[in-house]
């Protein structure tokens, strides 16, 4: 939701708004489990039953902080990727943003998907559920950007995309592992270098060589 | 600490061993900060404030967790991987060991150490420096393990064995997040086939070529 039609809602809107967004940075640090109605009542000025009347249980609150989550990453990272041509640009593009988004810190724990599904992974209930679903749809989204690249001729059509759309989303992960964890500055820019060399043994000659501009 | 051992300590010591076990089994599943005082005591049929006698504080109880999954760790992968022979050999065991230990649900969570990686990286404090310390040991003893290879002629010297090391451990990452997460059966055998393949292409003549006779 832009900035703009936040403004032209009304304002119980807007404050569930203003919540879901100290929410999820929130829980970006300290995990959906560490989400504390009192320490969002604290950090909004807002009292602790006036959040309660936003949502009637902390799961509540956790099932829509994950929506909202899931917006800012269709926002920052699958949108602009989707307006990039089918095919390598696009493979490149949903990588290069995920990375992106991350880097930039547009969750100050970084990336708020990989925390919680590493968080819930051995829970069960609804929460779990919704991520597991949310994190194969990504899963889905670079596997068949794989595809994608192979029907226009610009990855070899014998590898299989399900396996490398599950090596990049591994590497992704590693990165994000090292840079928040050990703090390692150029996480990122390795994970990217080794894709894009990964990519140049299974292109074909057809290849945009979109790879190597946009590093 | 073998079971032979744990029955010659006073029981003062065997408690807090049990107590700790169990702690670690928690953690595994609900992370490091969701491990609660009150259900561990529930949990071992024993008072709050007994259990309070033996850890001064949740931060106390968290750090001897974490040395407790150290040691499990330890006994359970790295041990047996540093009897297997330097160079591939070594480097194989170190992986296949940390893919079985997660397969097996050594601890029911699956990997101790992905998790609480995953759950302290947004914070500060002695708990988030111990498992960051950890995890960069583990890095170290995978990339040490490559340069091994290469010294004993396994592996080409031309390769960067950090990244290697590197590229590895995202992707064990990825299988335990595909196994834990989407229920994945067949992550583990995947990155078995993934990492096998990959070190064919960097295999000298000279390599002893266990890795498929260990798959």
């Amino acid at each position: 939701m832009s900035a703009t039609t936040t403004r032209s809602l009304p304002k119980s809107e807007r404050t569930r708004e203003a919540i879901l967004r100290t929410a999820v940075a929130m829980a970006s640090l300290k995990g959906l489990e560490g989400l504390s109605i009192g320490d969002l009542a604290d950090e909004l000025k807002m009292s602790k039953s006036g959040l309660f009347a936003h949502f009637g249980s902390k799961e509540e609150l956790q099932m829509a902080t994950i929506e909202t989550a899931r917006q800012i990453f269709i926002d920052e990272v699958a949108a602009p990727a989707l307006k990039a041509e089918k095919g390598l640009p696009r493979l490149w593009g949903l990588y290069d943003g995920w990375l992106s988004y991350a880097e930039r810190k547009v969750f100050p724990g970084g990336c708020f998907f990989t925390g919680v599904a590493f968080e819930f992974d051995g829970r069960t209930g609804p929460v779990r559920d919704r991520i597991a679903a949310l994190m194969q749809e990504w899963l889905d989204a670079l596997t068949r950007a794989v595809h994608e690249s192979q029907k226009a001729g610009h990855l070899q059509p014998s590898i299989d995309a399900k396996q490398l759309g599950f090596e990049i989303h591994a590497l992704g992960m590693g990165a994000i592992w090292a840079s928040q964890l050990l703090d390692d500055k150029k996480a990122f820019a390795k994970v990217r270098a080794i894709l894009a060399e990964k990519l140049k043994h299974v292109q074909t000659k057809n290849a945009p060589g979109l790879c190597d501009k946009q590093r």
